[in-house]
């Protein structure tokens, strides 16, 4: 009954627009969690910068506080915040004070608790509606709460607080969205049974950072300048920073489950990576184009190894941790409280550019900022001491979109001189003139294009705008979301057991956090400090007692990574003496899912392998088309060849397709392969062939019960597989007996059982064909990872 | 007689090796112009410390100099000279004096014209020995002689002057070695009708500079520092500068015909940049290897084009041309005195690399250096204001071979000190403390470990030793001098039209002569001055009167280079636009000469095309195997595939080679194609077509009286040429003409009979096949150079 008194008071003022003129209809924010800190500090400030923006817009607004309190104790609570609201410097004070008094009278306080709760407040927004014979057009419904309560909020708006038809829904969720992949698809498969996708706005409230959010529109309006120089043959590293001096001291129970990754990283400082890495649509302003563009940069990203980061922790979190979380003295916190992470996309544009996310607490100063520098790509005859420097192009050129903090200390978009002048928005960014005394990222401020945003808005105020304006690419959607998550969890898992570098905190880390990238991965620049934290993990004690022999064999065993990097460097050094010594190398290779591994460990780390003069071989193939993805040679391609340089003639898939069928005798594709290396290996005696084994025994596609390929004079044969794809081409054991070296990987807990019987049995190939692996006058290695020897 | 007695003295004194002890036998050094400015300045002095250093070395010496000039007056001239000869300051001034009174008594004037006094000296020599019972080592012959000379001196010295078997000649040639190929050519193969190569010493005085002579023993002493970095990973690029102060004054009668380029960078700045690139040998000390890898580093460097280079010239160069030429006031010379080139390398190692051979003349500074320099692979946390500066990783990163002059004005090797610290060998080189307020480019002194030579040596010093070492690595061999000639000769013919900037000499420069590597190509980065030398080859008067359609479709035309990089520009968009509608882009392409450029232009500069997306087909082939030179697959493969990233997939080429035999009915290659077609190309409808024509009106491989492939409802045929190889493979008209674009690339001079004729038939396919392409639906364009469309 209030609330009506009040707006109709307020729609009726002199200075504000007649009732008449109100078409737009009217909307009600209702803000959960009205009390709370984030909502103190942030949102109903953005409320009344909204109302205050929008109030002649032809929209009435009610604003309606709700948290778990009490109605008296809560009314009190929110009303102190709201009497503190205040405008910014540039509002006329009378027109603020106007303003702030209807704001306070549209604004009410609401218990919301039970189903009946929501109820109520549907039916009060309907009458009072209904009373002034206003339209609604939307409900915004901000979650300022634990994301344990999203569920249940979330169910009684849909059951009982939803608009009637024709109005809008939008429903604000705050982070943190999931803890991982997997809990982020749960979590946004449970809000997908209450909320259509449309209808839900995730905050990342970085997007509403100045400097971030101009990032899309700098680069569309300054196109002219940007197409020829925004890719990988003028980019030199992208650094994507938001550093600060603050710990997580009294934190700690939100900050040991999460850490720095998930806490900026996944969210904050990737979305900012993807402002600068996606393709711009034609129409920026199109929402839709903005996150299509967008999931297609996520698409491009390389996958994220375990070495892609450098983890760090400041000294003071372990003894933190303890106090607040009643630890014990013994406890070890894995959790990282600094992170460098090199990330690579694949896409033609920045094939081959890094850009390095780096966050961290208890670091020397707190800034926040995106900087892209471009290559060096002059040079300069005349020498530096007897140049003009004030137009060098031997300066560094760079693109700064300075977040906040730092020695500038506001949002701002600074662009090398030598680079080119920008475009700018002439009503939100103002050009001013830098202190030359002053430093950004190496250069002086005078070497720079500077502007400043002609108004200073805080992030939520310019989010709460956005959720106004339906401006959905400011927001995190459900595939964005999972994108992110997708990209990010591998690395999470993978750095479980991660040593992490203890820092002393402030400007005493000194070098000790720099870090440097070596062969696509990042390493720390200072050799290891004293302390480390380092889960154990090291060689099992049983393997000192192991044989460095396997069936008569040589063994390397190690970690599968290790091991893997092991094999590829081993392969390398084949490659190489081969090659030096007869021109080429034919190396024959099995498929399945082990040497994946292997293959992006050679394509990404051994650069100087002499492709060129290489034969890359199939050991045996699935009888499904080489475009299929369950083909042996697509997982090759697709993990090596497309990112190396062996020529085309070089290349042999296994003819299973041909005449439009799958592996038919009649097409004679064995004969086709068997002639093919007839006529290009010599002796047909491979250089190098890899092989591997399955849980019955198998290798190649030589199968346990069928003489096929055992013996005999053919090199390649036809098999069926007990599993499907049942048809099989595979070499034949005489003919991987016939090479100079023979490679076994064996990888993985699941390949103990057959392990340990094959360290047991004799050459028996018809019960388990690999133990007819056994080259006449060639070498033959077995690798055998830990897990796989030890189980 | 004179001579004897000499040689008897020396031999006996006192202080030396009785003549019982020389045991290594005599040798007999000829100055060939022993007067000379060369002779004078460097050459005996070079030869006086060749006797100092060997004197004890159980060879015996007698220098000869010789020149056309008459006995007395020669003597008189050569012994003023010898007169003035010094030691360095650390000779014990007695040992010199003594030194120096023998080397001129074992020095000699000869005047030597005819053969005959070429006979004399050679009986002389032989008694000389014969009377003192010495055994002949060897002979050398330094040629310090204008190169017109050279002939006629080899032919007598081959055949009147040569020792007696058992002792070496070497016979010391100094540059120019020609003035491009074929005249390199031409006198290396003269000089073989006189000399057996490794009787051959060619000298480049710059494999004498200290600093130059180390870059090999620098590179093999710290191979375990330099072997991870020393690659297109690491390195960010090369700079190979060597710049004067003075100008071509007085000597424009040999600059006019050399230039910068002849001068300083086929030669001096061309080994400097092999000894950098080339593959180390496992022994850096036998020459045989050097050589070798030195050889394969020119084969892997890329051709250079027009873009490659930009040229300038100082203005008062053209009226000391004038002057010293007696040209006429209109005379304009094209004679570049300023050359920056943009070098790029091939190999696994240093691809895409940029090397920037710089030199020129009437510069800011009179300095040489080497300069290596790393990519900054380090990311600093700590903000560089907070940063202890001396340990700093982020810091520039650099390798300089400092040849002498500039700011140090001293021959050094410079070690960024955040990158190691280099293994030095002690005798010879000494590290120093810089000053630090010195700056070598770009940093303070401070920053570098600094190695100087212990004794500082004249270039030509190092080099005779090097010749009496017979020490072949320090000079430049034929085939090593003919694949310098080979590489720099196209870019030589290439700018003898281009444009040259003139700039005013000294500091003035200013940016002017600053340039930036844009695409592969180099660029002036200030834009073009007031004033600009470029020969008139604009737009044909005559091409004004011509339409823009050929045949009743459009016509583009220009330049061939022009007209290429348009072509090369509009397949990528249609690509692009293609990709964008139909996610891919079937591209059919011809084999032949002219889509070499076409191929070379879209690999090297069209890094946006849509490649991934994109299904290569071939228009014809000729019926060799694939990897047959002849094959325009390979040559396509070549050209583009092997430098873009098409996936294995897309790649379709004709299948002329099937069951071991080359397009034989029965092998239904034809239909097998024409299936592939049919089942990835949606309606058989190509997206874009390229042709060319041949002169007798061929397009494809459709040739003039044959009906094969005209019309009829086959896609691909088999047809005859005219020319070998006979048999070929060819799309038929009708399946050309059922593309969405067909453009028709037409080039060079030899195409303007069938060009001029084309414009005036109908459509007579069967008279010139070409005149049967008209897309149905389609649209058609001709791309057609000036040559092929003026004549």
């Amino acid at each position: 009954k209030m609330l009506k008194r009040v707006l109709w008071t307020v729609l009726f003022m002199g200075a504000l627009p007649s009732l008449a003129e109100v078409s737009q209809g009217h909307i009600s924010v209702i803000l959960l969690g009205a009390t709370g800190d984030l909502a103190k500090k942030y949102l109903w400030q953005g409320l009344f910068q909204l109302y205050r923006d929008q109030v002649s817009s032809g929209h009435s607004f009610t604003f309606h506080g709700a948290a778990l309190t009490a109605p008296e104790r809560g009314q009190r609570l929110m009303f102190d915040v709201l009497k503190k609201l205040a405008c910014p410097p540039d509002e006329s004070p009378n027109r603020c004070a106007v303003l702030k008094d209807q704001f306070l009278k549209l604004s009410q306080y609401h218990q919301l608790k039970t189903d009946e709760d929501y109820m109520v407040l549907n039916r009060e927004i309907e009458m009072l509606l209904h009373q002034e014979g206003l339209k609604e057009a939307g409900r915004i419904f901000y979650f300022s709460v634990p994301p344990f309560a999203y569920r249940e909020i979330a169910q009684h708006i849909n059951s009982s607080c939803r608009p009637p038809p024709g109005a809008w829904l939008r429903v604000v969720l705050e982070k943190p969205f999931g803890h991982d992949l997997e809990s982020a698809q749960q979590l946004a498969a449970e809000l997908a049974s209450f909320f259509k996708e449309e209808e839900m706005y995730r905050v990342d409230h970085y997007l509403g950072k100045q400097a971030v959010a101009h990032i899309l529109p700098f680069r569309d309006q300054n196109r002219q300048f940007l197409d020829p120089i925004w890719n990988r043959h003028h980019v030199e590293r992208v650094e994507i920073v938001l550093k600060e001096t603050v710990d997580a001291k009294g934190r700690t129970s939100f900050y040991e489950e999460y850490g720095v990754i998930r806490d900026v990283l996944q969210n904050h400082l990737t979305e900012a990576l993807m402002f600068l890495t996606m393709e711009l649509p034609a129409n920026v302003s199109r929402a839709e184009e903005v996150l299509q563009s967008k999931l297609q940069a996520f698409q491009s990203l390389r996958s994220l190894e375990k070495n892609s980061a450098v983890l760090g922790q400041y000294q003071a979190y372990a003894s933190q941790v303890q106090e607040e979380l009643q630890k014990a003295q013994d406890y070890i916190s894995t959790t990282p409280t600094f992170a460098g992470v090199l990330i690579n996309s694949d896409s033609l544009r920045w094939e081959g550019v890094p850009f390095l996310l780096t966050s961290g607490k208890a670091l020397d100063e707190r800034v926040g900022y995106v900087r892209v520098l471009f290559k060096n790509q002059a040079y300069c005859t005349q020498s530096e001491t007897l140049r003009d420097a004030e137009h060098s192009q031997c300066k560094a050129k760079q693109i700064i979109f300075y977040i906040g903090h730092g020695s500038l200390n506001t949002p701002a978009v600074l662009v090398s001189r030598n680079l080119f002048r920008p475009v700018m928005p002439e009503g939100s960014w103002r050009e001013t003139v830098g202190e030359s005394d002053l430093h950004v990222i190496g250069q002086p401020l005078s070497d720079y294009y500077v502007y400043r945003p002609v108004k200073e808005r805080d992030a939520y105020s310019v989010l709460i705008s956005n959720i106004y304006h339906a401006r959905k690419d400011f927001f995190i959607t459900t595939e964005n979301l999972l994108a992110s998550w997708e990209f990010w969890t591998p690395l999470l898992d993978s750095i479980s057991h991660q040593p992490l570098r203890i820092y002393p905190g402030g400007v005493e880390n000194q070098h000790l956090l720099d870090f440097e990238m070596v062969s696509g991965e990042v390493a720390f620049t200072v050799a290891e400090p004293v302390e480390l934290l380092k889960p154990s993990r090291t060689v099992p004690s049983d393997y000192k007692t192991i044989q460095s022999k396997f069936r008569q064999s040589r063994l390397v065993s190690a970690w599968s990574e290790e091991l893997i990097s092991q094999l590829a460097s081993d392969i390398e050094k084949t490659a190489s003496r081969t090659v030096a010594q007869f021109g080429q190398f034919h190396l024959a290779l099995s498929g399945g899912s082990s040497p994946v591994v292997l293959f992006q460990r050679l394509a990404r780390h051994h650069y100087a392998f002499p492709w060129k003069h290489t034969h890359i071989w199939l050991v045996d193939e699935r009888c499904v088309p080489l475009t299929d993805i369950e083909s042996n040679f697509f997982s090759l391609h697709n993990h090596l060849l497309q990112n190396v340089r062996v020529p085309y003639f070089n290349i042999h898939p296994m003819p299973v397709h041909l005449n439009q069928r799958l592996c038919v005798e009649d097409d004679r594709g064995t004969e086709l392969y068997a002639k093919e290396i007839v006529a290009l290996v010599a002796n047909s005696s491979f250089d190098l062939v890899l092989l591997g084994v399955g849980t019955d025994g198998h290798t190649a596609s030589l199968f346990p019960q069928s003489e096929t390929g055992l013996e005999g004079t053919q090199n390649v044969v036809l098999t069926e597989s007990p599993v499907k794809p049942h048809q099989r081409m595979s070499l034949t054991l005489p003919l991987i007996n016939k090479a100079k070296q023979v490679f076994i990987l064996v990888l993985g807990k699941g390949k103990h059982d057959i392990t340990t019987l094959l360290s047991r049995v004799g050459q028996q190939p018809r019960k388990w064909p690999v133990s007819g692996v056994s080259p006449s006058s060639g070498q033959l290695v077995w690798y055998v990872d830990y897990e796989a020897l030890l189980g």
